[in-house]
């Protein structure tokens, strides 16, 4: 049997380190998936004036102090994608690269891709198209897959799809391919759709077709709607009320994933409140009030 | 005629001055209402934890940190307590101590008072009760007056009103009484209720009651609902939606008055988005955008 977490967060940007902090702080059992550098945006800014407490101080600057508090508290941040959350009972379960974790509340504070999906994409996940090269990639032993990478962690990804498939097409979307394996073929085009009868089958870019056995989108994050099926969405955005509650019984969300601005005290804010009202559900569930 | 202020942010805690931040990047002209040593709440607070970035720190160190920020922004605190806002078409007018003061947008961030109301305090509020000594003292020349105080604030309003007043009846709540003028006499008792018929003439208190000309209730800030008549409550605390916006347009709220958890983080968070929103708000209406 799993472990059974109180509160699975879904990101290591500031929303969900705040409501890392808060959890921990109120005794709770939890895991933090993301990336052990935290967020890249945080990093990669320049500076940053409008986190009250630091002013004039860069991005890498203020995610070291970021470090150090989480470390301070011992919240170790888990590496793995969660690429599917599905409630089960009282509980929800997320299903990772090869494992599943089981946790009473979920926070999504996922951030949002700045990128938009491929036509067809959704249609076809878990036909033909999988988000999750760990866990789809022994499928395509000795056969033809696509993979369209967003993120750095894709290449890797894609390594390891080699490894497996018999052909290997890359469509790199703003990332850097040296690190790829001679065996891949990369492919510098532009997706536009997928397409196929019962299963995506073709790759349609901008100046060519790829024909495939099946194709791995990879980006540093799955959106909501496709991580949650049936999370209500508004405008673009996870739809929250002030506890940051979702449309699910004991799912939150916090972040740029609930809507702009897209800013980190915006960020942390509601990570804090998403971390408390998560407690407060446990805390109350275990006095026995619903 | 007065200065036209784009925004004007009453409180100088985390939910204050994060909107402030917010608000002088984006070149806005604002003015500050609070206290120069910012939040009391802050200052005496022991360790915080939960505020991401610092970690193990004491409330007046991240006070420290947050006074530097601000004056490094040229962030001034203009040491005034606004006893009312009212709605002015296309803008608002608040009403100082002596000074009326216009601004396009209002930002709320007052706090909570935890203390309760006194019975009726509400109903003869500009009818014998006042919550500015210095307004409304030089109607009491010559007269006799009971002062309610709550802060420390209380006491030097309190010596202000004896210089005029002939007599002066002091309530403290939760206050020391050492720096008041030994002209004041001190009644060291519970307020319950305001009594009077057309104007409050009598404060009963636990065990005797006070006659009176006029009554001042002084606390650290004004309830918002009677701060800005007509402003929409929920369950004690001004209601707002994820764009903090009250029921008036052009008018915001942040922080504790807008609801549990009273905490900073969360404070700082719906100061930001507060700040922001009406940033926008301003920035559509001079681009022509209702």
């Amino acid at each position: 049997m799993n472990e059974l977490y109180d509160i699975a967060i879904i990101g290591s940007g500031v929303a969900g380190l705040q409501a890392a902090i808060n959890a921990t702080i109120r005794k709770k059992n939890i895991i933090v998936f993301g990336n052990k550098n935290l967020s890249t945006k945080l990093v990669k800014a320049h500076r940053i004036d409008n986190y009250l407490g630091f002013y004039g101080k860069s991005g890498s600057e203020i995610a070291q102090a970021f470090q150090e508090h989480i470390q301070a508290m011992n919240i170790e941040i888990t590496e793995e994608k969660i690429t599917a959350v599905y409630p089960n009972g009282d509980s929800f379960m997320l299903a990772g690269a090869g494992n599943m974790y089981e946790a009473r509340k979920v926070i999504l504070a996922s951030g949002v891709e700045l990128t938009r999906s491929i036509e067809n994409e959704a249609d076809f996940l878990g036909m033909g198209v999988s988000y999750c090269a760990t866990c789809d990639a022994p499928l395509y032993k000795g056969r033809s897959v696509v993979v369209v990478g967003y993120s750095e962690e894709s290449i890797h990804e894609a390594n390891y799809i080699a490894e497996i498939a018999e052909h290997v097409d890359f469509v790199p979307v703003n990332v850097k391919t040296d690190d790829l394996k001679s065996s891949i073929n990369v492919v510098k085009d532009v997706p536009l759709r997928i397409e196929g009868e019962q299963s995506a089958t073709r790759l349609v870019l901008k100046n060519q077709t790829l024909n495939t056995d099946g194709i791995f989108v990879l980006r540093d994050s799955v959106e909501p709607s496709q991580l949650v099926n049936g999370l209500e969405i508004e405008d673009g955005h996870i739809k929250v009320n002030r506890q940051m509650e979702t449309n699910f019984h004991g799912l939150f969300a916090a972040g740029d994933c609930t809507g702009k601005p897209y800013q980190y005290m915006k960020a942390a804010g509601e990570g804090h409140v998403a971390g408390l009202s998560a407690v407060d559900q446990i805390d109350k569930e275990n006095a026995g009030i619903q």
